[in-house]
C-alpha cells in the first residue's frame, strides 16, 4: 500500500533490478598488496614452473609453522575463556586489566603511561585507521613514508585524507630525507606518520633521526603518528627507541599490538598509546573514545590474556626470536648477494629485507611488478614489488620462511637474474 | 634543519602547543546509551538510596553469570587455539571454515548462501558499521527504526549519511507504519534497515509483515539491511522467519553474530551475509571485500570455532535459553503491570522490555530521562529512557538478570511510581 506521499511514487520501477551502486568510501578503499597477490599471472612464451611454490610475499612469521609463539601467550588465553569472566561486552576502550598491562609495559619516566591513556584496538590495522580517523579530516592531508606500509594509503584513501609522501633515503638506512618531508608541510597539514623499525625497509631509526623527525613536528605543531608495531624487534647492535621517549612537547599515538613479537597476527590484537603533552590531546582522546564505540574493541578474552603473557613470557623470548630473525636476514642478503642486478639493503630489525633492482642489467625486465611477475611464472617464488609500497624499482622478501626454504628461494632468485641478465 | 621551500615556515610556532583538533567524523561519532550512563546523576532533595544497585540497562546477558555459554562453546576456542594453526592471518572475509560453517547454518532454499556469501566482521557492530558503510555515501539516507538500537544512528552520523527513522507502532507490537516509511523514501535513499527480533522492542515480526516491508523495497528499488542478531530468540507461539527467505527479488544484507544466542557478545564476532538477488550486488560484494581489508576480520581462533560450535552444541540449548528469557520476561511484565503510570508492552523475543510511561499520572516526573534519573537516585535501579532509542516517553529494561533480582528491581520500580504519582 504505497502511500500518498511518497514523494518517490514518481520513480516506483518494474522489472529487474540495477546494479545497487556501492558506495564511495568503499570504492576509495584500495589495497594495493591485495590487488597486486590476486592479479593473474599472465602466461609468458617460457613453460610455468612445476617447482614448489614458495612465497616470501606476506608478512605473516606463522605461514611456515617455523615461528611459533610462546605456549604461556595460548595458556593465557585458554586460561581467560574457561573463567567464563570475559564472554561480555568489554568496555569499548578495552578490558581495563589489558590497558593496565599495556601501560606498565610501555610507560617511560620520559613517556609516562597510565592505563587511561591505552585504547585497545582490532589489530595494529584497528589502531592505525583509529589514528588515522582520529586526527584527519576530509580535505586535510597526512605525511607518509615512500617506500611505506601501503594501509597508510588504504585508510587515508578510504577517508578521503590526502596522503603526501616523503622520501626515505635507501643509502642512509632509511632514514627520512627530513628537508623533504618538511617541504610537504602545509596549513591543512593534520599529522606526519612514521613506521619504526619499518615495513617495508627493515629499517631501525637512531635517537638522532627520530629527534630530527621530531623537531620538525615541534617547528610546524604537527601531531605524529609513530607505528611500533616491531617495537623491540631490531638485530644486534641496533638499539630500538619509542619515539615518545625523546621528546616532553610532541603529542604521538604510538601505536602497537600483539601481532609480531608475539607471533599471533591473526588474533587481532592491537592498541594506540597517547602520549598527550601539556593537554594537547585533551579532543584526540575524546575522540579515539568515541571512535571505539563503533565496533566496541578487540575480542575480551584475548586481552585479558594479555597480563600473564607480558609477566610469564620468558626474558630470553624476544632475544631468540631477534636472533633467529637475523640469521634469516643474513642468510638472504648472502645469497641474493650472488645475483646480478640485485643490492640488497642489509636491515636492522622487524621481518623484511629490502633488494633494489638494477633493471638495466636485465635484457628482459622492464620494471619491479614485471620482474616478481616472471620470477613467480618461472621459478614458483612469490615477492612484492616495491610497486606496493609507492617504491618502483625494489621488490621486498619476507625473512620468516624457514631457512631451507629461504635457501632455495634465494638461488632460484639468483639463476632468474643470470638467465635474464644482459 | 627547515628546507628552503617549505611553504609552512611562515606559520613556524614557539611556545606551548594549541590543543590539536580532533577530527570531524569522530566529532559526528556520538552513541547516546554511552552518554547517557556517563551522564552524573544530580543530587536531589530525597536521601540517595544505599539499596543494592541492580542494572537492568546494558544488553549484556553474560553480566551476572546466570546466563553463561555452553561447554562446547569454550572447548571449542580451547582446540582452536591450541592447535597453532589459527595465529597468523585470516583472509580479511573471514576464515575459510567459519564463513562455511556459518553458510551452512543459515542457508535457506529460498535464500541460498555459499562460504563466498559470508563476510566476517567485529562483531555484529562491525557488521552494522560495514553493511551501512557499502550501501551509503554521503548526502544519501538510510531509513532507521524509531525506536531503534542506537548504534545504526551513531554509524551513519559517523559517516555523515542522513537518518530518517520511521514508526514503528507499539499498538501493534510494534510493526512498522508502512505508509510513514514509504513517505521517507526519495532518490537519495541508499537503504533500508530493520532490525528483527527488535532491540529496544523485543518484537518479532510476522511473515505478513515482513512481506509488506519487501514490497516497499521492491517498488523503490532501495536494498534492505536485516539485523538478525537475535534471529531464532523468540518466545512460545511465536515464529521467527529470516527476511531474505521471503523474497526472490530484494538484495538483502543480513547481520547476525554469536554476541547473544551463544552468549559472548565480548568475543566480537558477528558475520554479514550477502543475499544477492539477480546479481543486483556484485558491486556491494566488491565494496565489501574493499572494506574488510581495513581491519582484517576478527579474531581468527574464534572464527575458526565457530564449525565445532555449530556442530555439537545440543539440540535443546536454544529451546533453554528462549524459555528462561520469556520466564524473565514475564516476570517483569507481571510485577510491572501492578506499578501505577507503567503500561507494559509485551515482548515476542529477545532480551528487552518496553515500557511506556503515563507522565501525567506523576506528580513530579517531567520525562522518560527524569524516571530513570530519579529512579536511579532512590532505588538504585538503572534502565534506559527511550529517549536512547529516539522514542521518548518509554523505558526500556534488560531481562536477563536472575530471578530474584527482576523481582526487586521491579518492587523497587513500584514502589517508585507509587510514591511519584498523583
Amino acid at each position: 500500500m504505497p502511500s500518498a506521499n511518497a514523494p518517490r511514487n514518481t520513480r516506483i520501477q518494474t522489472g529487474s533490478w540495477d546494479t545497487v551502486r556501492r558506495s564511495d568510501v568503499s570504492r576509495r578503499t584500495f589495497n594495493p598488496i591485495r590487488d597486486v597477490l590476486s592479479r593473474p599471472v599472465q602466461p609468458l612464451s617460457t613453460p610455468k614452473s612445476t617447482k614448489e611454490p614458495i612465497s616470501l610475499s606476506i608478512g605473516d612469521p606463522t605461514v611456515f609453522g617455523n615461528f611459533k609463539t610462546h605456549p604461556v601467550v595460548v595458556e593465557a588465553v585458554e586460561e581467560a575463556v574457561r573463567s567464563f569472566s570475559f564472554n561480555g561486552y568489554p568496555p569499548s576502550v578495552g578490558v581495563p586489566q589489558a590497558r593496565e598491562a599495556v601501560a606498565s609495559k610501555y610507560t617511560h619516566p620520559q613517556a609516562p603511561l597510565t592505563a587511561n591513556d591505552v585504547v585497545m584496538a582490532s589489530g595494529c590495522s584497528g589502531a592505525v585507521e583509529m589514528a588515522i580517523s582520529v586526527l584527519c579530516s576530509e580535505g586535510q592531508n597526512i605525511l607518509l613514508p615512500r617506500p611505506g606500509f601501503c594501509l597508510y594509503n588504504t585508510v587515508a584513501g578510504s577517508r578521503n585524507i590526502e596522503t603526501r609522501l616523503y622520501n626515505l633515503v635507501a643509502e642512509r638506512n632509511w632514514e627520512v630525507d627530513i628537508a623533504h618531508m618538511e617541504s610537504l608541510i602545509d596549513e591543512n597539514t593534520a599529522a606526519i606518520l612514521i613506521n619504526n623499525p619499518s615495513n617495508p625497509c627493515g629499517s631501525n631509526f637512531t635517537k638522532a633521526h627520530l629527534k630530527a623527525i621530531l623537531d620538525v613536528c615541534e617547528r610546524h605543531r604537527v601531531p605524529l603518528i609513530s607505528d611500533e608495531i616491531y617495537a623491540d624487534m631490531v638485530f644486534s647492535g641496533q638499539v630500538f627507541t619509542p619515539t615518545a621517549t625523546l621528546t616532553s612537547t610532541v603529542p604521538i599515538l604510538t601505536l602497537g599490538g600483539l601481532a609480531k613479537q608475539w607471533l599471533v597476527p591473526g588474533w587481532r590484537i592491537g592498541w594506540i598509546l597517547i602520549h598527550d603533552r601539556n593537554n594537547a590531546f585533551a579532543q584526540v582522546r575524546q575522540g579515539l573514545f568515541a571512535l571505539s564505540t563503533l565496533i566496541n574493541g578487540p575480542c575480551a578474552p584475548i586481552q585479558a590474556a594479555i597480563p600473564k603473557i607480558f609477566a610469564e613470557i620468558p626474558d630470553d623470548y624476544l632475544q631468540t626470536l631477534n636472533s633467529q630473525l637475523e640469521t634469516h636476514a643474513r642468510i638472504l642478503e648472502a645469497e641474493l648477494a650472488k645475483a646480478p642486478g640485485l643490492e640488497v639493503i642489509t636491515p636492522q630489525g622487524a621481518m623484511y629485507v629490502m633488494v633494489k633492482l638494477n633493471i638495466n642489467s636485465f635484457k628482459d625486465i622492464s620494471d619491479d611488478a614485471d620482474f616478481c611477475h616472471k620470477l613467480k611464472w618461472e621459478e614458483s617464488v612469490e615477492i612484492l614489488p616495491g610497486e606496493c609500497f609507492a617504491y618502483p624499482g625494489t621488490v621486498r622478501l619476507v625473512i620468516t620462511p624457514p631457512q631451507d626454504k629461504l635457501h632455495t628461494a634465494a638461488s632460484r632468485i639468483a639463476a632468474f637474474c643470470k638467465r635474464h641478465s644482459k
